[in-house]
């Protein structure tokens, strides 16, 4: 049989721009998966580790040109927003090549002898090692920072894992881009290419997680695709840790005092939120608690005209451009549902493709738990606790916070909740602990879009936010491709030297 | 329906004792988890679970002789044994109490904002927080230190997580007394008694990790019944994180100048390991590589001598003697394997239940990979490489390093591999490294039963040893019930006093 070819499509008009190769096939799953693996004992080189995330750093910036042209094509995110990804992504492979270098990630503890331990301690030094090769899938909303060059291909690299890479069928030209140039800085810092090696094809996702050397999974993407790759991984014969993010409603809590204090600046923070990138972001605010009254009013009406003015714009690909519309009129149409603006298709001459921003309305007392979330006729308003792709959000009335908490009570776990309320409310730590509850990040006046790659950065949170608890952005993203392993009366001279420290 | 009883047995004779309570039915569990769910807030004290660990360490102590009792009737592993271990469990009581207070578990991280970051960074305070409430599964070989008030609880209670235990069918009326204890010792801290509560029966424990509010597993068992509830944590709606510890083969590699130098005295510490608990530990030397020729045969010589001398002792329950008997059958039935020592029933008027340890031995050309693991009658001498519970081990006799490399290969994870060699072998670095690729701790010299409570301890390791890369003993073990959360701008006022420090 043929294998598929892999299309190059242009985002904003839907037509193929270039053929891309072919799907693998489960022979070149193989391939790569062996070629990537054989490069783990060249990888153990933990200061070339670090001289390789410079130097893919440094070939991501000498190339950023048609790194960001076929990402533009392709994705449709436009040239500013790509060249900030770009830098983000030089920023990360720097952040991580630091991360490798200092080594406090290895977790090196060592316990010296102790007899009057229960039972008696010998010597003991522990610290992680890599897991093995891992398979990352990449992303359609970052084709740079959630893809092929992105924090999971850097983060396991700095851990010192290969990686081979199923690319997103939204931009494959820029995947081959994008493993060229590591894969080049690879043989500049003296290592093997393969240390990434790259795949294209929907089955050679599944035929790449089912891999005997495969150690373990990141993943970004949907909770229908993830969660299928994450149920493989765990029927495997050998099951493997599958760190996949996959979605998020995102909730925005806005107090009384906030919406009359900063009514106007805070419905302008939002509607910049959630349409950025075309609400393609996994941190989204989708769900925006705003007080009944006239402080909220006028702050429903701010947002509904800065939302009306968002300039239109393409979707990633066509089926997204479908979903969103589908998934818009169908929260419409719910029970209590007010449209402030309506999300439609806004076609000019060179975006045939575009879509413009929509926003929606709905007392709290509609989401209730009482109600189940359904009229008397099945219809589900629980569809409106669910994260819809693209530049929509959900402004939910509440009275009191009484039905804040019936509301926040119905979410499943979420990458970030927001607080926005004034520092000297009474009950202002008491929410920001609420939301921690459901959330990995609690963000305190501001917008959850925007993820800083940073020592203390949290990207996850319990399911579907993440499948498992851990980050896929920031320093502690490196523990994921790790496992620990402890020697016992190991003489040192035999150990590599971070663990021959005196104990 | 009525609901089964729960017999406690006396393991020397396999006759009833006792019965103690009924199986918990779907409603028992529920009421079980919703009990020890609502204690989540109380929990949330440090200081104060470290003072419920303190307190656990000493009503512990202060019931020895009932507890100790109880487990020596329900699993015949005799007194000293048992009270080794009960001090075992208090030691780890007050060792997690430590770390409570402590608190570097927590991973806090405080960025302070950076502008010149890639995106630019907002103030971020990251640290972890309990992951929710768990359900911990009793081991049968450790009646404390792996059951109701074993490792998994203490560094859940310690993570500020409640516990709800499914006992052991081996040794109920011990976990009866164990959880009794550790309530005590939480209202004593004036803590609610249900941040432990304890279930009884196999359907229970299938409905406690189906049950919505519980957040994670602890697990030590079997590969087929920890395969079984791993599967089912899976496949729940909101899938949770299984940590299960299953099995391990836990191979030793004698080389041929320790065989040489140090034989009698490496065969009488093996025979010590693999036959210590009637061979029923999780890290008992299973397979063991012994070189060909004289110095090697001398080596075996005195290994069959003291295994022929140690002392029969009954093993758990009579399933476990069953499987035990014919596990040693099967395997002295293989092609090529050499019946050193028989394992056998051998009864006294005192233990009718008793057996004793067997030895086998086998060429490492019959394990090769080019074999297959198969005759051509289709015999599998794979099952050498399979644990089997009890006292047996199987030396496989090795004529070069490139044999011990080809039997190496064939091995699935461990939680311990053990190198006896001198420390100016050329090749020793070498082999500890190729060692800790399969395998969570490596000794040098040692034996791997017996396992330290400490900071650097790993217990854990590769597929099928446990079911994640974690550690269920040592200071780490408590990573396991955490997640992380990061605040992000949030005024330091409203966040705890562990978070609020200059950034």
């Amino acid at each position: 049989m043929e294998p598929e070819p892999v299309l190059s499509r242009d985002a904003r008009t839907g037509e193929i721009r270039a053929r891309i190769g072919a799907e693998a096939d489960a022979r070149a799953v193989d391939a790569a998966v062996r070629a990537a693996d054989a490069t783990r004992d060249a990888l153990a080189d933990r200061p070339r580790r670090a001289a390789l995330l410079r130097a893919a750093a440094e070939t991501v910036e000498a190339r950023a040109d048609a790194l960001i042209a076929a990402a533009d094509a392709e994705t449709a995110l436009g040239v500013p927003r790509l060249a900030g990804e770009l830098a983000r992504v030089a920023y990360q492979f720097r952040f991580f090549a630091g991360i490798a270098e200092d080594g406090g990630y290895l977790g090196v503890v060592i316990d010296p002898p102790d007899p009057a331990a229960v039972p008696p301690r010998p010597e003991l030094r522990r610290w992680k090692v890599p897991i093995g090769t891992v398979a990352v899938f990449a992303a359609s909303n970052f084709p740079f920072a959630f893809s092929v060059p992105g924090g999971d291909t850097a983060s396991a690299l700095a851990a010192g894992c290969p990686v081979v890479v199923k690319a997103h069928p939204d931009h494959p030209e820029t995947s081959e881009f994008a493993a060229a140039a590591i894969r080049d800085a690879a043989v500049q810092a003296g290592l093997p290419a393969d240390v990434l090696t790259l795949v294209h094809g929907r089955q050679a996702g599944v035929d790449l997680v089912r891999h005997p050397l495969i150690s373990a999974v990141g993943f970004t993407g949907s909770i229908p695709g993830g969660r299928a790759l994450f149920d493989l991984a765990a029927a495997r014969q050998v099951p493997i840790p599958f760190y996949g993010e996959l979605g998020s409603l995102n909730p925005v809590l806005i107090t009384e005092r906030t919406a009359a204090s900063r009514g106007a600046e805070t419905a302008a923070g939002l509607v910049a939120s959630y349409t950025l990138g075309q609400g393609q972001f996994c941190t989204k605010p989708g769900l925006v608690l705003v007080p009944a009254g006239p402080a909220g009013d006028a702050l429903v009406s701010a947002a509904a005209e800065a939302a009306a003015a968002a300039a239109p714009g393409a979707l990633l690909d066509a089926r997204m451009r479908e979903h969103f519309l589908a998934g818009f009129a169908a929260r419409a149409a719910l029970p209590g549902v007010r449209t402030l603006v309506e999300a439609a298709a806004a076609p000019t001459v060179d975006i045939p493709q575009a879509v413009r921003a929509g926003l929606l309305e709905v007392d709290a007392e509609a989401l209730g738990p009482d109600s189940g979330g359904s009229d008397a006729n099945g219809a589900s308003t629980g569809e409106l606790l669910e994260e819809c792709f693209g530049p929509v959000t959900v402004l939910v009335r509440y009275r009191d916070m009484a039905s804040v908490e019936s509301v926040l009570g119905r979410l499943g776990g979420n990458l970030t909740a927001t607080l926005h309320a004034e520092p000297d409310e009474p009950d202002a730590a008491r929410w920001v602990a609420r939301l921690a509850r459901f959330a990995g990040r609690v963000i305190f006046g501001g917008w959850p879009t925007g993820v800083a790659v940073a020592p203390a950065m949290t990207h996850g949170g319990p399911y579907p936010a993440t499948t498992t608890p851990t980050t896929s952005v920031g320093g502690t993203a490196i523990d994921r491709w790790l496992r620990p392993v402890t020697f016992q009366t190991v003489p040192t001279e035999l150990l590599q030297p971070e663990l021959a420290k005196p104990g």
